[in-house]
C-alpha cells in the first residue's frame, strides 16, 4: 500500500465563494504515483465544505440560495454569542453539505463521472484555508 | 493491497425513485475477493445520491417529501435557464444527501448495522445511470 | 496493508444528544498501530449521524434547531404509521447529516484541522448504540 498526502491552499475574495478544485486534486493524484485506490479530499476547517456536483457554475448560486433559506444568516445562533464574527450559519451549512468527499482513483487518475466536478464551498471566507488530500492505494 | 472496481446500472421508471442496492453492492463485494477493507459506492452523476438508511420503504417517501419542501421543484433555479429540462432541484437535492458512501468490509462482506440498507436516490430519472463500486483492502 | 476494526458504545440520556467522540476515535487509531491511512467512523444505526464540526458545544444546539425546522418532529411521517415510537424525523435528519465520516491518519494519529471535532449525533436515543471504527493503512 502507498499513501500520499498533500495540502492545497484555498484563497477566497468573497465571504461565500465556491471554487472548482477538480484540476488541483487531479494534479495531486497524478503526483502521488498511485494507480489504483481512492482520494480523500477534506476541508481542514468547519465552515467550508467539499462536494461533487455538476460543472455548471450557475448551480453554485442555486446551492447558495437554498442554503440561505434553510440556514439563514440573520438568525441568532448560539455559537455567535461567543463569537463576534457571527459565523454560526457557516458551520451548520458546512455540516449539511459535508466537509469531505472520497473519489475512486483508477489508472492513475480520479474516476469521476462525465459532468462531476469537485467543489470547495467557502461559507466564511476572505482568508486562506486548507484542503488536505490523501491518496491511498498502490 | 487489492482493489476491485465494478459498475452497476441503475434503471428508473419514475423521474424520482429510490432503489435498494444493498444486495447488488454485497455481490460486488463478494466477487472482489477482498476480506478486509471498505467499499466506496458512488453515483457517477450529479442528480442522484447514494445513502444508507432504515429498511422501511415508507421512509423513502418521507425523504422525498422533506426534500420537496426544502428544495422545491417549482422554484426557478439559475441552472435551469441553460437547461430546458429543469433539473436544478435534482442537483441540489443530491448535494444535500451526498453522492457516495463508504461501507466497512469485514470477513468478505459489507459490515452494515442490522437495519442499514444502501439506497440509490434518483432525482432525475427515466434513463440508465451508473453506480461505481470500488472495493479496497486485502 | 493493515486494517483494524473496533466498535465503541454510545450512551445517551436524552432522546436527542450530541457526543464529542474525538478522543475515543483517536484512541482506537493509536491502538491500531497504523501510521498512515484513514479511519472510517460509522454509525451502525439509521437514526444517528457522525460528522465533523467546530469544538463549540453551542453549535450542537444550533444544528438541533435548524434540523427541527427543516425536519420537524410534529409532522406525520409515513415511517411512523408502522412504528408507534414515531422516529421518522430521526431517520431523515441522519440522512441529511450523514451516517459516517472518513478522517486521514498521518504519523499514527487522526489528521484533523485545529478546531475539527468528531461528533456522534443521536436523534433517537436513551438506549445503547454502536459506532464502528475501521482504520485502514499501513
Amino acid at each position: 500500500m502507498k499513501s500520499y498526502r498533500h495540502s492545497i491552499e484555498m484563497h477566497t475574495e468573497e465571504r461565500e465563494q465556491v471554487l472548482d478544485i477538480t484540476e488541483r486534486v487531479q494534479e495531486v493524484c497524478a503526483r502521488s504515483g498511485i494507480a489504483d485506490g481512492f482520494a480523500l479530499v477534506c476541508s481542514q476547517h468547519t465552515s467550508s465544505a467539499v462536494y461533487i456536483s455538476d460543472n455548471d457554475p450557475a448551480l453554485t448560486e442555486d446551492l447558495r440560495r437554498v442554503l440561505a433559506q434553510i440556514v439563514p444568516e440573520g438568525t441568532v445562533y448560539a455559537h455567535d454569542l461567543a463569537d463576534p464574527k457571527g459565523n454560526g450559519h457557516a458551520h451548520i451549512r458546512a455540516t449539511l453539505v459535508g466537509l469531505s468527499c472520497s473519489v475512486p482513483v483508477t489508472n492513475g487518475a480520479l474516476e469521476l463521472g462525465v459532468y462531476q466536478t469537485i467543489y470547495y464551498a467557502e461559507f466564511d471566507g476572505q482568508r486562506t484555508k486548507t484542503v488536505l488530500i490523501k491518496v491511498i492505494g498502490e
